[in-house]
């Protein structure tokens, strides 16, 4: 029996006790766990807490998973069992964090390869999956550029006829990404698969396992080829849910199913231990004739989104028209309003070129400024309807548009049409959630 | 028999029709109404379309109700049946508004004494409804200026001894002001109601009937000295929810049910056509004794409110720091950040003395900055967490503090103290919508 000491978090060990023979990964402790369990992470991808009480443990390797050790590698292969090709693409985030024990702080620190690792019934369907790390941020520290050379990296594995992309990527900006990628990204013959975590994927109660096995049964069954974001619908490990990248929100700090779609169903779900696709909205992108797929990856860094409250300084839209800004999404109140005071400076931003796109900061509905006679002010003085859009997503979508679109006026006309389903062109009033009054 | 067409909007009519007498006010008729149809509002509140063939109408009084007939008051009393004083201060919105026929817009044209009008039944149970109209102000036009003056009118009534005090407003900002209002009006003996509506009070499908209706059975029966906000629970006529000034939002742009609490339950819930009142959230701060009742009324105009999102422009917090802003609320992204960059600017707002609060985009669970290595900077910068607080009612809670309380320190003590429950000091997890994927 090998010592108790001796044992490593990331250590395959097998676990002997009475008629139970137990194989895997070994996991941190957490507070709550006393000093004779330890947390297995089993090859199905759930951890079990097993007492040593008259147990025999031995390590069958050491340092299988090995935290942070290896440096920044720019391109992987692992061989699986199955037949398709994927390619992942980490980012970042919580997915390839650990806890760094001296601070107590999460930080980006496991190769795209420990990762695999965890959750490691992920290559069973899989011939050959290809790990590029782009980056190791956390998303919070993402800009526009950053959306460009992701969907660069993305262009590149789509175009090698993979059978899916999957993004790691850090929950915090997840949804704007999702969205950026939906508009850089057209007509693709695979699905494109944001993945995150919120727990750290060292933690035993990491979402990191669940979200990641669901990608490559995606991959397999959705008959999409969307950008889409796959996470926890539930906070058990009971199910996840596939969304549509530009309809998508995080709604939560931390509970595992903080992502949810706005104005829209999910795309599907993916239920677990069995694994069963369930194909949910009916409304989707079908995946494209490979040769029909086209990427144009710029963005303008020169959009602002800001939201309005009472009392809201007009004077932040000019200062953003003289700082040279392209355009402006405001997350107005209601059906899309500021305040009447502000539509002189909003006036001058449209004469001057500047396009400025009107969201609801209530999330669910859409945007009617033919309501209100300040709706109808600041439509006469040129402010574009978001319709149903997310502000995010009309962030992301007007971003795309002003480096991709030449013609200003395109640009308007393309800001009130739909290009990827960010737009319902019937808003189903239904889609709201249940809230916890009954 | 009278002539169908000089029967008018707001006349009070009976008709007369095989077996059925109805007595109704004539509402404006909708698109869908055929040409022989009227709409009656009904003296328990609701409307029912009555077809005219075959039928005998009888015009009780002209002008029943005068809609926008009236110039603006200062000052009603309106008598009813019951043993309670109410007040009904007046701000505007679209409780108080009418579709402009000419363009088709809603514009606050009705006086209060109109509303009382459509909802008659509102008087069972008040000896005396003393109306004041303050604005007649579409609520995204609301600034904190009017927030003091509609706190310092509240004040007024509170000190009167009333049984409650309620505050027509519009739906764009009312959060904001319940929020202002809860930190202004201190040991309540009375509820304080915001209530308002979806659909203007002139078109059948109005919501302000029945939120108007809940008012006075809330002033009865509620336990709690809060500020609440009174408003449908359900697209349907069946129920209206009371929910804490400091926890509520609107989310959805056109739902009756737009208004939810968040991180919290609501308070009660009136059940209709009986009128049944039900507390659902025991922890509320109960009426207080009249003498302890307090009002500090100014709030500071130099708050700001702004989100982040990737790429946001560091500049913008030297700007506003610049212009003299005092204090800066961030709606950040997941448990609490901004862009790493940032920092920098942020550590220097601070060392000016503006107070920098954070909350999350997410609306939903609690900022927790110790996690990821950009909240621990932005703590160590100086930025004030703000725990569960919505945005919304952080910005209003720091607007206030910031006028009221001289120290600084004090001010970012008060911050992450609980004052009115705006903060849960523990967080219920399951506090989060059923979403519609089951």
């Amino acid at each position: 029996m090998a010592g108790l000491r001796s044992i490593e978090f990331g250590d395959l060990v097998r676990v002997i006790k009475k008629n139970i023979i137990l194989e895997g990964i070994v996991m941190p402790a957490t507070e709550f766990t006393s000093s004779d369990v330890i947390i297995l992470k089993l090859s199905n991808g759930y951890n079990v807490g097993v007492s040593l009480k008259d147990a025999k443990i031995e390590v069958l390797k050491k340092s299988y998973v090995s935290v942070g050790a290896e440096p920044l590698q720019a391109r992987t292969c692992i061989e699986g069992k199955g037949s398709m090709k994927l390619s992942l693409i980490s980012t970042g985030g919580t997915i390839v964090s650990k806890v760094e024990y001296e601070t107590g702080a999460v930080k980006p620190a496991l190769t795209a390869q420990d990762l695999i690792e965890l959750a490691p019934e992920f290559l069973d369907k899989i011939a050959e999956l290809e790990v590029v790390e782009l980056f190791r941020l956390l998303s919070e520290d993402l800009t526009p550029s950053h959306w460009s050379r992701i969907a660069d990296e993305v262009a590149k594995k789509v175009e090698t006829g993979v059978g899916g992309v999957i993004v790691a990527h850090g929950t915090d900006t997840m949804s704007y990404t999702a969205a950026a990628l939906a508009f850089a990204l057209r007509n693709l013959p695979c699905p494109v698969m944001l993945v995150g975590a919120q727990r750290s994927s060292d933690r035993p109660s990491t979402d990191s396992v669940l979200n990641l096995r669901a990608c490559p049964i995606v991959a397999l069954r959705a008959p999409f080829g969307e950008v889409v974001v796959v996470m926890h619908g539930h906070t058990s490990d009971s199910y996840v849910l596939v969304h549509r990248g530009v309809k998508v929100r995080k709604m939560h700090t931390s509970r595992r199913d903080a992502f949810q779609s706005i104005n829209d169903t999910p795309l599907a779900r993916v239920d677990f231990p069995e694994g069963k696709f369930t194909l949910i909205n009916k409304r989707y992108l079908p995946r494209s004739k490979p040769e029909f797929f086209t990427a144009q990856t710029k963005f303008s860094d020169k959009v602002s989104l800001i939201k309005a409250f009472p009392g809201f300084d007009c004077e932040i839209i000019d200062y953003l028209v003289d700082k040279g800004y392209e355009g402006i999404v405001i997350e107005g109140t209601g059906l899309g309003h500021i305040r009447g005071e502000c539509v002189e400076s909003v006036k001058r931003a449209c004469e001057e070129g500047v396009i400025i796109v009107m969201t609801s900061q209530t999330l669910f509905g859409r945007v009617n400024m033919k309501v209100y006679t300040n709706g109808r002010k600041l439509i006469l003085a040129g402010v574009i309807p978001g319709s149903d859009m997310l502000p995010e997503a009309a962030y992301a979508k007007l971003s795309w548009l002003l480096a991709n679109v030449p013609d200003r006026n395109e640009v308007k006309r393309l800001m009130t049409r739909n290009l990827v389903n960010e737009i319902n062109e019937v808003h189903d009033m239904s889609l709201y959630p249940r809230w916890y009054h009954g």
